[in-house]
């Protein structure tokens, strides 16, 4: 009897795979933004249009920063932006054209030229993201609510060490 | 008769949208890669890895370039690259190391430093999609043949003009 037991688990260790710590999941795992700043929106939605084979999108402006709680560095900021996106499966392909104050959106193209900016997941708790990123020496760089004031999203100082800024999106609950 | 007759063309008129021409649907609306180049891949994969809470994923060398046909605008090269994955939905975000010869992945780590190379979009008909790519004045810059020679990556020179590069992928049809 003991020595099929010590045979059965001499088969297990031999046949299962190491046993792996769970990981930790801060809800950040699907990818729903992909973003290109821009210098010029009207003639980057008209190429990227032209390439994907659709319709040019309308292109809008977020409102004042005032109006909707724009942080830069944990300051206000009267920053502004003109959007336009492209519906491409799972992930919207976000063009942003800075207007105004300060940004991510304008640091980024004054440090990096035209380029991928932003990668935005949804996430189901924000604090617990933004102190998981801050855990990893990656604070908020860049705040604000959406311009139906219906939400948060919030960019991650992740340039240095990811390669790319992170954007935290979240919705409020409904209201009752 | 043709009272009604008119009457309902009006009605249509009104109540229909206005038809707008098909879009040339060149079959590359689905983004399935983002992919990061960064001059260390065991790093960066550890960085990610903690920030999504998931774990590090296993780093591959892609075969020498000229046993996968690389090319890189026009000439062969003999580039490779260390990459890792992170299934994130839809998209898998991809870690690239250039290593070696000519590549697109070297080059934009030689200019731009680490960030967001290229977006990847499988494509169902690659010399139409490269047909429509050049007749936008964007013509290909670098490809070769997967690891497991079972399709093709093409890498399109669209830097300048869409803020990334694109890369079409297409599988061999099932071998019979």
């Amino acid at each position: 009897m003991l020595r099929t037991a010590l045979l059965l688990a001499t088969l297990a260790c031999v046949l299962l795979p190491a046993q792996q710590p769970a990981p930790l999941d801060p809800g950040i795992r699907t990818v729903v933004q992909v973003a290109i700043v821009t210098k010029n929106i009207e003639a980057s939605a008209q190429r990227w249009a032209s390439i994907l084979g659709m319709e040019i999108p309308k292109v809008s402006t977020t409102r004042p920063g005032e109006e909707v709680k724009v942080q830069f560095r944990g300051k206000p900021s009267s920053g502004q932006a003109k959007l336009a996106f492209f519906k491409l499966g799972q992930v919207v392909l976000e063009l942003i054209e800075p207007v105004g104050g300060d940004t991510s959106w304008k640091q980024y193209l004054d440090e990096h030229g035209e380029g991928v900016q932003h990668l935005g997941f949804q996430v189901q708790d924000l604090d617990q993201a933004i102190a998981n990123a801050e855990k990893s020496g990656m604070p908020v760089l860049h705040r604000g609510r959406y311009d139906k004031d219906n939400g948060d999203y919030v960019y991650i100082d992740s340039g240095k060490a990811l390669g790319v800024t992170l954007e935290f999106l979240h919705s409020d609950p409904p209201k009752k």
